[in-house]
């Protein structure tokens, strides 16, 4: 009786960055798979010093159920925070998730029934697709260029009105690491507005810009109250705490906070009361500062290393942030075998095909840079470029 | 188009509980609305010098992505848990959960396609129906009397072969508060493993017994691997961490595991390394042995002043544990009603409806006894007796 069971089980199958990650725990392996930020830049005293001060003076409140909207003055820290990035919200617009990871869940929940179509760039972020294959969505992948996702193209989907919204990472895109264009996040907030398509722009590396200028999110454009912005404490301060939020109007808000509370009730109150203690009393601009300038001294080691390196055939993108770049190899490569070998060498990455959620992408590989030293970077391109350059 | 997707946003409609806790949250309203634990109650120094000990010593890894499954070393103490409860386990059968609540929300999206029926107790739990009403569950209610569920109600819906998997709390049911008989535990393992029903055994209240001799749960008789366990943190060290867990057999966890990836990726690092230090170093039994008095005390005073001050034509539940009591009104009461009163006179509780999933119900209120110190309780049962009085 249950085909759609059936098929979602069959369709939950354990993801290969797990598999990945699992790889490159043994001692050893470089990893460039995992989307690790450094632990060692952590602002570890910080958030001990936060952490401290909500166990002195918060005391039971901390250990307490709360709302499932989250606590109010963090949630009123992420508005200061929405605003320095060009989106005019309250305190009250804002829904604390336990990760972006959640926020992609619930919109699952709240948006997708069998089989609904769903826009995705190409290639798109590999959680994503598990998040949203849980809901059974078809995936509607959109061409995509260096500019990030083309606003025609969606223009021309979203037209024929099958599609409940589109997904775009906008800033340093996981895995290409491309950014949308100006232009054409102006674009897609028009188009949102006059197709009336709900556009899920998740954005967790916006504040990681090594070089350039920061471009404002399609939200900040967004006149229509179509445009969802989720975004993260992830990369900024820590992934452990699993503290992600959501900016939507307030009827989505409204049915997102309602799916959260039957998902979890709401998330962590210590985590989140440590959090917003450590915005309160440290510079977490100063923090993301250091963050930056690290890894955009990895990215350009790993940049120049595969210049030096990498033999003829291969490609890459140039991201102006974030923590990943993508390479792409003669058509004829098979990332999945060149994999295999790598990590009898000793290093690790993941394969593009995990990020096209109708297949293809085989001769693409994912490049992590935030989680490893320069010297380690050098170290495991050389390995990596050697075994591309014997397979050609 | 999206007609299951019109029915789904229609049945997701704020609950009475989260409207009652606003209310409970008036300065002066006395609130049995709530299920919360006493926040006097937390072992706040233990947590306290377990976060500390974390913060010195963990460093890192206390901030970073962990594995979906859980941190090994809490799994672990889990496992020995599950051994104090009768159940043999190992730390590879357990999966941390974003609090209990997301074990049913996973549960819902491995098992459930719309229109599936499940198997509860009348009346059940109302986060329960919550959490599988985002999948468009079929609710089918089966008889249940004081000793809990009635096993042959079971066997006979079970024999037809529709229902996905039966959900039961064992100890001190939400909202009853009544305990499923010893044999009953027995026989439905028996016609869990005999029909090859499923069984979701929710057991947050297990070690909350004031009363009486400690059952062995469900799962403890289980010899098919068709009972899931669900337990938490929440009432036996605090809520605020959104700590729980299930025990299942591989293949269920297996694909619980995955879901749990694209819902949050895992349960916060922090909260789960600081959980993990507190029982370690710390005496939770002679904790939950104080909370034990304490919530024993104050089901003694509700008990008392209800039997006091209640008029004729009430009756209500004597659980041995838990936090809940169940308060019966003439047919014709209606409880909806009496709330509006309440809250005007400074006294909130839960009206039966809510946990009905069907319907029905009217003539019931849920009362908490676990959040107010006794000369609380005994005010705010007096005003609520008065106002039954008054109604009659």
């Amino acid at each position: 009786m249950n085909t759609a069971y059936a098929q979602r089980m069959s369709a939950m199958k354990p993801s290969t960055i797990r598999e990945m990650l699992k790889l490159s725990e043994r001692p050893g392996v470089i990893s460039f798979a995992g989307g690790l930020p450094a632990p060692e830049l952590f602002p570890v005293d910080d958030i001990r010093a936060a952490a401290e001060r909500v166990l002195a003076e918060s005391g039971a409140q901390a250990f307490q159920y709360g709302a499932s909207e989250g606590i109010a003055s963090l949630r009123e820290q992420i508005a200061d925070e929405m605003a320095a990035r060009s989106i005019a919200c309250s305190a009250d617009d804002v829904l604390i998730t336990t990760g972006s990871q959640q926020g992609l869940d619930l919109l699952g929940k709240v948006f997708l029934d069998p089989g609904d179509a769903i826009l995705t760039e190409t290639p798109t972020y590999l959680a994503a697709i598990q998040a949203f294959q849980c809901f059974e969505a078809n995936f509607q992948p959109v061409a995509t260029d260096d500019e990030g996702v083309v606003p025609e193209a969606v223009d021309e989907l979203a037209a024929r009105g099958l599609a409940r919204f589109l997904y775009v990472i906008p800033n340093f895109q996981n895995p290409t690491g491309r950014t949308l264009s100006l232009a054409r996040r102006r674009q897609l907030a028009e188009i949102a507005a006059r197709r009336k398509l709900l556009i899920v722009e998740d954005d967790p590396y916006a504040r990681l810009r090594y070089r350039g200028e920061h471009l404002p999110p399609i939200k900040s454009f967004d006149t229509s109250g179509q445009v969802i912005y989720l975004s993260t404490f992830s990369k900024t301060v820590a992934p452990g705490f699993r503290t992600g939020w959501i900016v939507a109007s307030p009827e989505v808000r409204d049915k997102l906070v309602i799916a959260k509370q039957a998902a979890d009730l709401h998330t962590s109150s210590f985590d989140q009361l440590v959090l917003e203690r450590y915005l309160r009393d440290f510079d977490n601009s100063l923090h993301v500062e250091r963050v930056c300038a690290a890894y955009g001294e990895r990215y350009a080691v790993m940049d120049e290393t595969l210049r030096r390196q990498m033999p003829e055939g291969f490609s890459w993108t140039r991201p102006e942030g974030g923590m990943f770049l993508w390479v792409s190899g003669p058509e004829t490569m098979d990332a999945m075998a060149v994999l295999a070998e790598a990590v009898d060498a000793g290093v690790a990455f993941v394969p593009g095909t995990d990020f096209f959620p109708r297949g293809g992408g085989e001769n693409h590989m994912r490049l992590n840079f935030s989680n490893a030293k320069p010297e380690v970077i050098r170290d495991g391109i050389a390995r990596l470029a050697a075994i591309c350059a014997r397979r050609l």
